[in-house]
């Protein structure tokens, strides 16, 4: 997920592992550079490491790949309240172990991998065909973007004035806005971070309380599209899903997605046992062929797994200080590889820094 | 590349084709909704439609898969003046069969396959061991943009004022300035297509010929990074690359790359055949072991081919109004399955429609 490799012909790559740990030479080219991102979170404060509730991680087991190689992927699931009612419906479904024995059964390039019951495809249900377990709440179009709610804390960053949230809410806004780097979105008015996942933000103008003028607050938010978001699939508006048949995007951020699906997390770890599957050939990049899917032999929360298969992940507070500078950076590489800043940044490259805590 | 597919559960997909070809219930359900993006390009007129000349199409044989299938890779090169010194060397290799016998020694999760000579690693070479064909043209990092120049036609958009192209190179920046879709870069000033490849511009201010006051047209221009784009591998700077090792992005777009390091084109064919490569588990992600290598059989020049071999494709000219009407569409999708039109779109997200000419 967080890779740092960087487009070196192969000559490079090992030249430059061979200079670690670093002699004298390196070290003093290294002083002409800004701490790069890999510095900046290199150096982060423990207390800037959040670790992931064990009940927001989904552990997802698939059959070993053609050489017995185990495939595990770990999904992250987004807070409450944004798209609340599917995790719930995610969770109820992990505790009754309703993936089990079910499989990945689309994979479309540049797009999404596809998984859930292949078996739904029959005279007219749009339901999965295996029943679903009791408690599965309802879900509306309506959920796809939340209010803006007072106890709700996050990051936003807005281009410019007429798109920057609100001081309280974005303490680097007014950095952000005269001298850094342009964060700007063609899909939404302003986005950030909420608990370690991206969410884009509709603004609305406000009198700040301290009588010095109009600013911005956001008033809706939602959770957006990037490489390895999950999302629900569902049939035709205004079917909004349940969370049984999920996604996970392996291509460019399909963010007109966006307000019109519900993003429910993200893979963490294992997403390149997804994104190497195979095509499909069929319609819409479905398998042809039961021997074409990928069987999932289990999918669990984490929380309730025994301590020793439990996976255990931090990520950077995207609240704090050393998340700030790192983004900072990302929109502003300059280093003995990258020679011009592109003096922006995407919502889906700024990539929050994920560290798995080895037992 | 172009694909349509949506995120139906595979109920809704089979749902939707079973009501192919359209029965009255869905023909009177569809005229509630604009034109889709599939719907502009399909009533394109053939006038809209340019083939790429074959000297601009590069095709990669790989080794057939486990299975036995062949593997062809399209590559369209993109046209002079940009990235010129880069192309020109990839056709002399490619008319020396250079790549012939290499392989793909490098694959990263959500960012590059790359081939050319994986045995450029010992000692202090920074080329491949393989000599390089007589009439290799030396590059250098200033030409990763170029000057706007008076012959080069091309589409440009910018969100707002500040970043309009001028209305001679951009005759749609009114509408969109006004009341079009927000198309705003935070990587560039604007971004536009030229023949058919995408593209990024900084602009200038300059008195509009008519008198009617000050306007912006494109400074200089450079080619971006999108899912599928083809470029030249390098050392660290100031070294450029000369274009014998390539990339490939299987990823989200990596636009800090952009006027770091030479965009020579883009897989218009058969990227899955890279993009589902498993990971390399060596540093930077090359592979460990020469076993994992997937072998070139050859990269030929369509030019060079037999006529019963060469490829042909054709895309929809990005100055066409119909271009302009599906990029519209693509950043404000409204029918059945999309109901909040997403507002805007970015460069990558605006993929070139493609066609093979089939014989």
């Amino acid at each position: 997920m967080n890779t740092t490799a960087k487009l070196l012909s192969r000559a490079a790559c090992i030249a430059a592992l061979a200079l670690a740990p670093a002699p004298l030479a390196l070290a003093q080219e290294e002083s002409e550079f800004p701490p790069t991102s890999a510095a900046i979170v290199k150096a982060a404060p423990d207390s800037a490491w959040q670790e992931i509730p064990a009940e927001d991680l989904l552990v997802m087991t698939l059959a070993p790949d053609s050489s017995g190689n185990p495939r595990r992927v770990v999904i992250q699931l987004i807070d409450a309240p944004i798209s609340e009612k599917w995790v719930a419906n995610i969770r109820t479904m992990a505790r009754a172990h309703w993936w089990d024995g079910l499989s990945i059964y689309r994979s479309v390039d540049n797009w999404v991998v596809q998984w859930g019951d292949g078996e739904e495809d029959e005279g007219d249900r749009t339901r999965p065909a295996r029943p679903l377990p009791d408690g599965i709440v309802p879900t509306a179009e309506e959920d796809y973007t939340i209010a803006w709610q007072p106890g709700l804390t996050g990051t936003l960053w807005g281009a410019d004035g007429r798109r920057a949230a609100e001081a309280a809410v974005n303490p680097r806004q007014d950095k952000m806005a005269a001298k850094g780097p342009d964060f700007s979105d063609p899909y939404a008015e302003a986005f950030g971070y909420l608990r370690g996942l991206p969410i884009a933000a509709e603004l609305q103008n406000h009198v700040v309380t301290d009588g010095t003028g109009m600013s911005n607050r956001p008033a809706k938010v939602w959770p957006v599209h990037c490489y390895a978001s999950v999302g629900v699939a569902r049939d035709l508006s205004p079917d909004a899903g349940t969370g049984a048949e999920l996604y996970a995007v392996i291509g460019h951020a399909p963010r007109a997605l966006d307000r019109n699906i519900a993003v429910v997390g993200k893979v963490i770890d294992g997403i390149e046992h997804m994104s190497i599957l195979p095509r499909g050939t069929a319609a819409f990049g479905v398998y042809e062929t039961e021997a074409e899917h990928t069987p999932i032999i289990s999918v669990r929360l984490a929380s309730e797994l025994p301590d020793t298969e439990r996976p255990r992940f931090r990520f950077l507070d995207t609240e704090s200080e050393s998340f700030a500078a790192y983004a900072d950076r990302t929109a502003n590489r300059y280093d003995p590889f990258y020679r011009v800043p592109a003096g922006g940044a995407d919502v889906c490259n700024v990539r929050v820094p994920l560290r798995e805590i080895e037992d």
